[in-house]
């Protein structure tokens, strides 16, 4: 045997599927086999790296699809390079990102591709692919959309929100969807009524309201569920397939309910800060509830039973992390006096597989179910499965040795990621991430970090697997 | 190594959660190991036998969980015993059955069970277990369900329809409820107002009307949909789960839905006759409908699309077969003159993975959502799971070889079961079952029976892994 | 001009239509004419008693769809008479009753027909009519449904709860809803699952659990919804239509709902007592709490609001009292130490009116609805409109001047009915009775009962005019 | 007496409340008072005029709550002037409609209704009010609001469609909706994507689809749902009510009702041409199609049962015409070879009532039904009651004497509406009018005009009474 061979020995490995005590054995960066504990199979095996994983879990990378490095966004970026982004990830036990590459009004889909190329390049500790984030819906975008598909960039976000940023109008909506519905592309939807939103804003900054907690009030429950019933009814014109992102509210998750009992190829994604977090965080005095600013919003309490509710029925398939975080020093700050000025974003990467994890504890959701919607889901939502996601004969080897005993504290003194607080600070968990292997190589080591800047690759993703 | 070896080389491995390229090796009966086409691991492989599955799929043994084998009824038997039924079973690629043992009126469930163990002891071809039909709930039989779910019988049938013979009445239903709610037991149901429907048959005679496409007149789908929406809320009273078998209307599946978008513990099964037939096959002349009697009884040809959408929504779980055939001649014929006097049920426990596959190329379902309903879930739902219903290390070897592309015309001139008789007949299906492993030893061997009488052995189960 | 003529001058006439400065023509026992104020036809009417309403409501006088006077339940009997109950109901502003003539299992409709006249003839103040209990469901009580609805009894109610006494199989509801489709009659449903509900009295009162509190616990909100639910689906079955009394709970109101957007011809009717109390009364202490015990139970507050939206949106159409009054000492009193024994019902005929203008004070409905759902809807339902209901010409002069700003606290001190408790004791009310007129006879003449026993008279009944 | 009287006796007086023998007596244009036929009182009525009505049934005029007299569209302005138009609606039994006046972009509310003002001063047959038309919501515009409201003109149309026109965006609907929450004002949508749909025109043409019966292609019934449920979610943010014109697609009216459901003050209408004419319709060859454009356009039949449906369950509260005639020659005739350049309009004025009495002799609504949803509903809706829609004492006498067993056939020969061709040619309906009075003065005598261009007067409305 000539390649290099690594086994991952004595734990219980857990899948979106199923739960087997199996010995891993990974064959040059790829997972080449599976043997049950103490079969003679597995005991002849041999390895130039022997892993012992008696009572830890042996579960696949968790891939997040949804973050934003080194976003621009109002005047500053997201504090998290891909080089700081993503390590925190790994340290998180999430071996791939999706992040999204934004084209700029007036500009290529090309161009805005590139410039994230270029921003993620030799950066990475992780693998990671590219969303396409439309700003300008055209003739000319839309052909780009055939050829990013193509080059495994085949999913395109969508804005109902922020008018002359990102804002798409109901026609550029369809003449994109009906796009994808050709090219195989999924349309990601910012579904909230931008434009609703703002003249509410605009009243409620009049009437002197301008401390986070409004950013909550402004930004209505039912706007968001209208736009996300919008949205559906759009797609179901254009023929095309949706994936709702940061789906925060329960009447929004009311209406991919109904669509989804109609057989609709609508999909959702919620966040653990829409899970653990609420309005309470927004309302936090002396501006600290600016740290918990972010769009979609968080809402009232109730709506996490319902999220809750919805990840178990499969009205929600993906919990990514949205994470674009923004020191509250110098940047949160800019919103000082005027709610809407508060860069939208919080900092989540390296807490969602632990976040999730204690749900598993908490009676929220299975363990099968905790690694569906970290991983597997995400990886068959976005093209990457099962190269990504699971833990398979041929699959990359990406795995996370957790230790479901260990207990720590969320706190920005011992994170990872680059921003100087921690929306869970203070939280207790039960559960940690061990060791990290990505592409069979070690990046954390019985929590120690021995990735490498530029290990990460970037991945082209073929297109949605639940067509 | 001492342990008996058969290596399964170079097939599409499918399960309800992955398509892999894999080849796998059989240990003494049971699933050892997996590993990559083309793997150093693999290629290391040696075994005492080497089957080649080149251009086959390689699947886990269907798991039927609903079929009555010499099942009194109206007089006579159903027409197969548990060694024809079984064998058939094996020729179709299920290799568990789940039968139901039935207590009688006035005896134990003890009895009832036992006679039934007799029944099937030493006959069968594939692995069986048994569910247990409650026909008489009092405080002796809620005690005996205790006792029963110990010893791997852990389900437990009520009727809401046949008074004087199955018939539980709500306060019935209620009890047995509360008991599985204690003791982990699932309850299976048997969703029809029989009390109203006895009421519409005895006009319906009188009337004159008395061919056999008055039976699917009579069984109306209100009432089907009526009882359905009874047993669930009834279960939710009892703090229960709820199993509601054969579905075959529309309606009833809308209640189903709706339990389940308020993510209640209840979950359908639908049967192939439902999805495959429908009240024109009732209404064949000569009394040739009585061929297709069965209740809950075929619809109407538009709620096949209906079922269609709730297998691919999750609405529906499991596609079981409710195989219960009886001779047209001799037993059919009983209810000439009087079509409630026509044994109700029919043969399938051959079909349904062909017919199924069939459904995959037809595009009603996806590849592994067809392992899924008739493999995986039902394995999860009687406690199975993942010793039946998988392909993973550890899980006993019962493996089918399919050939996708092979093609045939379902008859009673050629199938297995014991009946004069098929639903199917002339159907032409791509694709069929070639080869097949129960516990590692083939019975099926290219389409050659090699299995054995008494081969098959009683499998006590766990509880309902959904729960 | 040889006729007897009351002219009702000053007021503000409110009928379910209208809002109407008008007066009022009485000639002998019927309305005869209306006219603006202050027009020349109203300046030119001479009249034998000119009564003063400014500042007045005129408003037609209640009809109250549901009461039980000298009823027999659990081995005693109502605690009100005809005599006294109709005369504390024309004290409340209602000029006509519907009360329940009741078949004893096992005797003819006829023989419990004709008791109920008996009971009734020359004893009453104000008009009334009968419903039909049809406890014992045979060929020849379908015949004699006919014959009821024939001679003025047009509705008939039957019991999904109380087995053993008033109790119906669903057989025997289908069979007397497939009569009342063909002859015009009514179905009248208490919809509770009476088989289930003895179960958990029976597991309850085993517990100890014996107090008035636990009537509210056993008969489950879920056992209503559900016998709502199963009753419209047997409606449909037998094309009949469908009445169900005394709704309590959001959930069976959501049955109804559901079922009225279909365009079914299903109603509902609830009761001030779930409208104002709830399950915090029946937990008042020292058995007070058995004054509140009536079937369907009074429920948790959260509901009421349910049911006045309910009234709003015209998903119930009626507000009747169920009127069925046990006095506290030696009747209610029965049940100590067993809440099942606690006879069933409370008093309530005299303050329906009241309570419901307390409600358009409060904001929950309008005066018109007021009338509505207290005058004409169950005149029309129960096929008494005109002639009772409205204020129209040629309509009976059923009458009620009401004073909107009069002040009253209701008591058992001041009330009269024959009961030894108010279950409103000392609730304030704005508005109150002040004159009424039953077919032109002045019964209650500023606060004076002017009336007669024996006054009032049986009115035959046409059918439902909603059909 | 020095009034003039006028006698109407021995007809079937109908309101949306009663039907009653009863003669009406008019004094100087108001109904006087109400008398029934046979009373001394009615026996003692004298009366310049008597007016024999036996057989005959008397009802309130119709309101047409939505009419377009001279709209300018597409270059071209509708056909039938105030005087044409007017005339033709009191030949069809109509006394009063409320027209749209039209705010021009860049111009004031006032400017825009001063000049329908002048349109129909001194010109209308029957009295009218007006709407008015927000084409540019702003600071501006919404102070005018207010002041229109006071002014009579209490309800305001928005679009949803036809953007560069009329369209409003969803901040400026959120804005006028806010003011009208304030000043009682209710707002009236067109509730079309305007937005996709004009992306689907382009698409449809730029394929060569030319013909009127694309314009119903590309109107596509989600569009006209998604917009409705768009609407109300706005409503409902801002505490608003709504009224929803020309609903004509099962879709839109679910959205309807289930805001009902939910007691929201949101109010729907629809028009005949959605209740009588199809997407068959605009298919007719040759240009005939063009015809039949109108927007919401003309749908599937299958949707007339939905729509008839709702007006039973009243999830639809009103009929109007939506009455904007375009002759075929020259007018309709700029749309040959663009359906887009068709002008959106058809005439319906003049047939309203007699296409809803024959739906009451198809068994589709009762008759009180109809002239609940023609007459009095349409008044209450736009502040319009008692003074008309109904007969009660103090009314305006507004009144027809319909003939309900006339026969007679609807042809473009033999209308009064000032347009070359009828949608209905050729209808035979039965039911006739025969006499019409407007405030007492009878305007069409035995189906002659005796009615003068100017008797018409303008009628400054209340606020919705719905609310």
């Amino acid at each position: 045997m000539s390649s290099t061979r690594t086994l991952i020995r004595g734990g219980l490995m857990i899948t979106a599927a199923e739960e087997t005590h199996a010995d891993v054995l990974i064959e040059d960066g790829r997972i080449a086999a599976l043997a049950a504990h103490g079969s003679d199979a597995a005991g002849a095996w041999t390895a130039d790296r022997i892993v012992d994983a008696t009572g830890k879990y042996v579960i696949p990378g968790g891939v997040d699809g949804h973050t934003h490095m080194e976003m621009p966004f109002g005047g500053t970026f997201s504090s998290d390079t891909f080089e700081t982004g993503t390590r925190a990830a790994a340290w998180g036990g999430t071996t791939t990102i999706v992040d999204f590459a934004v084209q700029s009004q007036g500009h290529s889909l090309r161009a805005g591709l590139d410039a994230w190329y270029a921003k993620a390049d030799g950066k990475c500790a992780i693998d990671y692919g590219f969303h396409m984030i439309v700003s300008d819906v055209h003739d000319g975008t839309l052909k780009e959309m055939d050829s990013l598909v193509s080059e495994g960039v085949s999913s395109f976000k969508l804005f109902m929100a922020y008018p002359g940023v990102f804002y798409s109008d109901d026609g550029r909506i369809l003449r994109a969807m009906q796009r994808a519905s050709g090219n195989g592309g999924l349309i990601m939807m910012h579904a909230e009524n931008g434009i609703a939103i703002d003249v509410l804003v605009e009243q409620a900054l009049a009437r002197g309201e301008t401390d986070p907690r409004y950013h909550g009030e402004v930004r209505k429950v039912l706007l968001e569920a209208e736009a996300t019933h919008r949205a559906i009814q759009l797609a179901r014109v254009a023929g095309a397939p949706l994936y709702v992102v940061h789906v925060s509210a329960e009447e929004a998750l009311a209406e991919l309910a109904a669509a989804r009992d109609k057989d609709l190829p609508v999909f959702g994604e919620t966040c653990p800060q829409y899970l653990f977090l609420s309005t309470d965080n927004l309302a936090e005095p002396d501006f600290q509830g600016a740290k918990y600013v972010c769009s979609t919003p968080l809402r009232p309490k109730k709506h996490q039973e319902a999220l809750w509710r919805g990840l178990r029925t499969n009205d929600l398939q993906v919990v990514s992390t949205d994470h674009c975080p923004f020191c509250f020093t110098g940047q949160k700050e800019l919103g000082r006096g005027d709610f809407s000025r508060i860069p939208n974003g919080l900092p989540g990467v390296e807490n969602r597989m632990d976040l999730l994890h204690q749900a598993v504890l908490d009676g929220h959701i299975s363990r099968r179910r905790w690694i569906e919607i970290a991983c597997a889901s995400p990886a068959r939502m976005f093209g990457l499965y099962p190269q990504k996601g699971t833990i398979a004969p041929g699959a990359d080897a990406d795995i996370v040795l957790y230790d479901p005993r260990a207990e720590q504290v969320i706190s920005a003194e011992t994170h990872h990621m680059n921003v100087d607080y921690s929306v869970y600070e203070g939280r207790r968990i039960t559960g940690r991430v061990d060791t990290v292997f990505s592409r069979g190589k070690i990046v954390i080591d019985e929590r120690r970090y021995t990735g490498r800047t530029g290990h990460g690759a970037f991945v082209p993703r073929s297109t949605c697997q639940y067509l």
